[in-house]
C-alpha cells in the first residue's frame, strides 16, 4: 500500500490513521518519551507513577528514596533500571543519567525547594507538588534556579488540567453566569495523629498549606484575577496533641480587583468536601467534590440551563493530564500553564492569610 | 352529660376534648387573644397577617398605613374595625385603643426605631422586623424605651421559631456532629432597580442589613456563641444605577471564642440561596434553603446517620410560630427568645463588618 502525504493527512483528519494504518502510524518516528525521576515514594507518588504509565509521552525513568528495598520493588514494577535508583545523598548523580529528563518532587513541603533546586542544577526539568514551598523566599529561589539552569518548572496544580474544573472556568469566561459576584470554597479533612503534615518544619503550616490552597487557587482560576484584599481567622480547637505546631482551622475572605468577593474555609478537624460555588447575575455553578482525584460533579443553573454532570474519569486521570502537559512542554519548548510563578503567587497569598490571622510564618 | 375533672383530663390526654365535648371546650375561659397593630402594609405584612389569622392566640386589631383605601380593604379582610385604622401622624392614638396589645413593625429599616419607640410610649408591646434598626444607637434607644414603658420587645427572627433551623441547632447542641469546626453561610438575591432597599437612608445599608443578617444570625444560633473576631470585604461591581448608595457584595469571616470559624457571603447582584453548612469532627449538616419562607431542607451525615428532610410546612408558618411565641410571652409574662438585645448584637456585628470592609456606617 502506497500512501501519499495527502492520503495520510486525509486519513488522519478522519481519525482513521490508527484504525487502518497502524503499522504506518506506529512507524512514524516518535518523539523521545519524557523520563521522570520520582523523588519521594509516598502516597502521592503512588498516584503519579501509574498515571505516567498510562501516557504515551512519558515514563518513569528514575526513583529517589531513602528505602532501597521499596525503590527496587517499584523499579521492577515500572521497568526502571536499578542503576537509576538514587538516595537523598547521591541524588545529584541524576545529572549524568540521560534517561532522566525531569523530576517529580513528591516530598514533604519543606523539602520541595532543596530538591527542585538540586534537580535544576543537575539540568533536569522540575515538576513540583503543591504547595510549591514553605516560604516566599524558597519559591523565589526555586524559580531563579530553574531560570539559571534553563529548565522548566511546573507546579503540580492538578485542577488546571482536569476537565470538570476547566469546564467551570470556561462557562464563567464565556459569560454563562453573567457578572460573577461571589464565590464560596472549602476543603479539609479530619487528620490522623502522627502525619508529617502536623509537623510545621516539614509542612510549613496546617490545612491552609495542604488543602486550603485548592480553594485559594480555585478562586483565582475561576475569576482569572488576583486577590487584592485578604482577611483571615485561624484557630485551634482540639487540644489532643495533633495541633501543637500547626493551625486546625482557617477561614478567610478575599476581594478581587473587579469586586468579586470570595469566602473560604479549611480544616484539619472535620471532613470538609472540596467544594466551590460561583454566583453570577445570570445564575450559579458549583463543583462538589471539586478537588479529589475522581467523582467530580458539576451542577449549574443559569439562564434557563441546568447542568448536573458527574465526571466518570477515574484516578489517576488528573495526574496523567498533568504529566502529559509537562511532557508536551518539554518536548515542544512550551511554557507550562502552572509555572513556578503560579506557585509563588499562592505562597504570597498564603503568607498574607496567615499574617491576617495572626500566625507567624 | 356530667364530666368530672378526671374525665376531662383523660379525654384531653386522648385528644378527644375538641372532638367530643366542643361546647365544654369552647366554654373554657379563654385568655384574651393578643391584638396586633400592623405598621406598614407592604410585602412582609402580607405574610404576617394571614399567619396571625391562623393562630388561636392572636388577631389583627389595628393597621397603620399612609394609604387609607388600602388599609380599609385589609381591615375588612381581617375584621379590623375602621376606627382602628391609623396613619403615621395619628399613630400615637393607639394608646387609647384597648383592642391593640402589640405592634408589628414592618416598615423600612430606618423607621423601625421611631415607630418601636412611639409604640412603647403608647404602652404597646413591640414585635419589630429585622434588622432591628440602622444603627447601634437606635437599637439601644429602642431597648431603653421598651424597658421604660415596661413593654416587651421582640425582634422578628423567624428562624428562631422555625422547626428545621431548630432541629439543626438541636443536633449540634446534642453533639451529633462532634466538635464543630467551621461554618459556611450565604444569602442574597439579584435586586430589581427602584427598591427602597437600595436607598441607604431607608435601608441603612445593602444586602448585609437585609439578607446577610440571616447568615450572621445563623452562625450565632448554630454555635450558641458570639463572634470575637470579624473581618470583611465589600464591593460594588455593577455600576448600573442600583448601587449608588449601598454595597452590592459583602464577604466576611468570623471567629468564635471556642475557635469555630465561619465564612459568609451576601449579595444584591446574584440569586444566592439561603444556605449553611456546619462541619464537625463527626460529620456535617446543611440547610439549603435555610432562610426562605418554605421548602427548607436539612441534610446531614454524621456517625453513620444520613438525614435528608424536606420540611413540608408552607408559608406563612414561620410567621405564625413567631406571632404565637410573642403572644404567649405577652399572655404569660415570659421573655421572648429573640429580645431587643439579640437584635442589638447583630447591629454591633454588622457595624464591625462594615468597618472592616471600609464602609462608613
Amino acid at each position: 500500500m502506497n500512501l501519499t502525504r495527502r492520503d495520510l493527512a486525509r486519513l488522519t483528519a478522519l481519525g482513521l490513521v490508527a484504525r487502518f494504518v497502524p503499522s504506518l502510524s506506529a512507524s512514524t518516528p516518535a518523539t523521545k518519551k519524557t523520563g521522570y525521576c520520582v523523588i519521594g515514594l509516598g502516597r502521592i507518588a503512588g498516584h503519579f507513577m501509574p498515571a505516567v504509565r498510562n501516557t504515551t509521552t512519558s515514563l518513569i525513568a528514575g526513583l529517589v528514596s531513602g528505602h532501597r528495598d521499596k525503590a527496587e520493588r517499584i523499579a521492577a514494577e515500572y521497568g526502571v533500571s536499578p542503576s537509576s535508583i538514587y538516595n537523598y545523598e547521591n541524588f545529584g548523580d541524576i545529572a549524568r543519567n540521560p534517561a532522566i529528563d525531569a523530576v517529580y518532587v513528591a516530598l514533604p513541603n519543606s523539602m520541595h525547594a532543596e530538591y527542585s533546586i538540586r534537580a535544576a542544577k543537575a539540568a533536569k526539568h522540575v515538576l513540583c507538588e503543591k504547595p510549591m514551598s514553605t516560604s516566599v523566599a524558597d519559591a523565589e529561589a526555586m524559580i531563579a534556579a530553574c531560570k539559571a539552569a534553563r529548565v522548566k518548572l511546573m507546579i503540580a496544580y492538578r485542577c488546571h488540567y482536569e476537565p470538570t474544573n476547566l469546564k467551570a472556568v470556561q462557562l464563567i469566561r464565556q459569560g454563562a453566569l453573567g457578572q460573577v459576584q461571589a464565590i464560596e470554597s472549602t476543603f479539609g479533612f479530619n487528620i490522623a495523629p502522627g502525619e508529617w503534615r502536623l509537623n510545621k518544619k516539614l509542612a510549613g503550616g496546617g490545612p491552609l498549606f495542604d488543602v486550603g490552597i485548592y480553594s485559594l487557587n480555585a478562586c483565582r482560576y475561576l475569576t482569572s484575577e488576583e486577590p487584592e484584599h485578604i482577611s483571615a481567622n485561624a484557630s485551634i480547637i482540639d487540644h489532643d496533641g495533633r495541633f501543637n505546631e500547626v493551625e486546625e482551622n482557617v477561614s478567610w475572605t478575599m476581594k478581587f480587583p473587579s469586586g468579586i468577593v470570595a469566602s473560604c474555609n479549611t480544616t484539619y478537624g472535620a471532613n470538609m468536601e472540596g467544594f466551590y460555588r460561583v454566583h453570577g447575575s445570570k445564575g450559579w455553578l458549583q463543583v462538589d467534590s471539586a478537588f479529589v482525584y475522581q467523582g467530580l460533579r458539576l451542577r449549574a443553573d443559569f439562564a434557563g440551563t441546568q447542568l448536573d454532570e458527574l465526571n466518570p474519569a477515574r484516578d489517576p486521570s488528573h495526574f496523567q493530564a498533568e504529566a502529559e502537559h509537562f511532557s508536551n512542554c518539554i518536548q515542544n519548548g512550551l511554557e507550562p500553564k502552572s509555572p513556578g510563578e503560579e506557585g509563588l503567587r499562592d505562597m504570597r497569598y498564603i503568607t498574607q492569610i496567615y499574617r491576617s490571622a495572626g500566625i507567624a510564618i
